[in-house]
């Protein structure tokens, strides 16, 4: 099957350029130097192929994603890299056959982990990024609480996800130190193997981290792709032209196939109008294949890649970029909702 | 129940206002004044309700939607208000044992309905929103054509969407009015005894359309809640803190459980920072209970309700807005994907 002749909207991977990632990153991050965060993609199938590059530890946002991970057998070292406090998770999570560790960052967290069975955490520091994670003068405190209550502290974990995004590298690599500074002296308070940081911006910038929680890289989107990265963009959405009108065409992906949070998708070659419900309106003149007409496919290169998965029900994976590319393979994705 | 025990990120409807929309609406619309947009809840057992308040024409946006209440036995009256090209979902429609319409706009699109089989079309107008639809004057050519198809053109559809969300009622009462008169234009050269159109924005502005496709009406959002309509905030996502930190907390409602392209959702009493994958950064202070603390639920009201709705597996109908509210019924949001 040609990904022309697929239902649309259909999210499709360039398998090529996935590839390409996924070599690339485990180059430059080899094994456990990687912990790939599976929810930029949310799908088994492509955590295999992490694992199969020598990535045996994962990253995860959801206690679903853990618990899918687990269950599919990749049960070597699972970090569920957020706070929770819901008892069943928790425990289902400690229930697992699996090497299972949750981020904590407060005496609430501390007490849920260990009243659930969890054996061990990280202690979760904040390094900059108004979101989760203790202030690092806290940290040792936050420790200290975890082995009083039996739980194996294994180091600390700080996301400079303030800093992952910034267009100018100097910028990045300068606010990197200056958040990793910050882990590290916690970390001297916490104690541990662990010092887990780092995202697709910051991969071959963040040193000091002894494993960097990278997710985005496999399958890129229009915001990573504007930081010259040596990653390619890989997912895009496959829509079909519904109505031209003047100027304008419109395609069946919207609001419901992308995740709009960084804005208006791409499309190559055109202007991106707007986005409705289940539309895209965009230029139909200046396409690199020029005017575009009622049935043609487009390809809408998305700016936010997570939330733009976990729209999906699968995604299909293609020899190429293209309408004309083939489909090899359909994975589900798997690991959607909570 | 209590919805402060439901695992969160929860999709929660207050049952009360629910009610008080669809019985506000019938009264204002009632019957075949109204046709239900679905693409706002994509939930058969609330259309369920829309059919109870005495509404049997239903309009959606996806043929997932169309098909899923056809065979749910809401059979009287589906129009798909959108495009498609679509060989084998033309078909299966209708192959469906319902009445079954489809929007039009095109010579192709009139061509595959009249070759899946499809009985009846609505011809789509473009009325000032840059979207799909022919010109005005072109209407009377595509019915035309959809005649010589063998197809029955029941008369015509025009969306104002680009007048549905203004905040001055009276430019919305004009520009209304300047949109149904180029859809009436085009009726004229049409024919067909429906003039279709309007939203939960113009539902009592619009009174030249014979029918109006509103659909938010039901659960609302935070953009329409800022029009003064007589709808209340219905849906809402129910959220735990999982972490504070000086003067920020973070709940676990992020970019994968709202729909982000009118911007922030609002917590009562609380500023927004930003939304992330998984959680949402808000103010500790100034709630109207106090600071919060870990563990602590949180009600989270989303800008546009359609994309919301489209990440959530169900909806928790509950005796209220409130985390003390009782939960009295899940509804699956069963007409999710395309």
């Amino acid at each position: 099957m040609l990904v022309g002749d697929l239902p649309t909207p259909a999210l499709v991977v360039d398998a090529v350029a996935l590839e390409h990632n996924l070599a690339t990153m485990a180059t430059a991050l080899p094994a456990a130097r990687l912990r790939p965060h599976v929810k930029a993609h949310k799908c088994t199938e492509l955590a295999r192929r992490q694992l199969a590059r020598g990535h045996h530890g994962f990253c995860c946002a959801t206690p679903r994603e853990l618990i899918g991970l687990a269950r599919a057998g990749l049960t070597d070292d699972l970090l569920l890299a957020n706070e929770s406090v819901d008892p069943q998770r928790l425990r289902a999570m400690a229930d697992l056959d699996a090497r299972v560790t949750l981020a904590v960052d407060s005496e609430e967290t501390v007490h849920a982990a260990a009243r659930a069975g969890l054996r061990e955490v990280l202690v979760d520091v904040d390094v900059g990024l108004p979101r989760c994670g203790c202030p690092p003068d806290e940290a040792g405190r936050i420790a200290d609480a975890a082995r009083a209550a039996g739980l194996e502290v294994r180091g600390v974990m700080g996301y400079e996800g303030h800093v992952v995004g910034l267009a100018d590298r100097a910028q990045r690599i300068e606010q990197t130190e200056a958040s990793m500074a910050m882990l590290l002296a916690a970390h001297e308070d916490v104690g541990g193997d662990v010092v887990s940081g780092g995202g697709t911006g910051t991969f071959d910038i963040n040193t000091w981290a002894t494993e960097i929680q990278a997710g985005s890289y496999a399958l890129m989107d229009t915001a990573y792709a504007e930081l010259g990265l040596p990653f390619r963009r890989a997912v895009h959405v496959v829509a079909t032209v519904v109505s031209v009108s003047g100027n304008r065409a419109i395609a069946d992906c919207g609001l419901k196939a992308l995740g709009m949070d960084h804005g208006n998708p791409a499309i190559d070659g055109a202007a991106v109008w707007f986005c409705s419900d289940e539309h895209i309106t965009f230029s139909r003149d200046g396409t690199p294949e020029g005017p575009v007409n009622v049935g043609d496919r487009v390809l809408v290169w998305p700016a936010h890649v997570d939330p733009t998965v976990a729209y999906h029900e699968r995604m299909h994976l293609s020899t190429g970029a293209s309408p004309d590319a083939e489909v090899i393979d359909t994975w589900p994705i798997d690991l959607r909702s909570w």
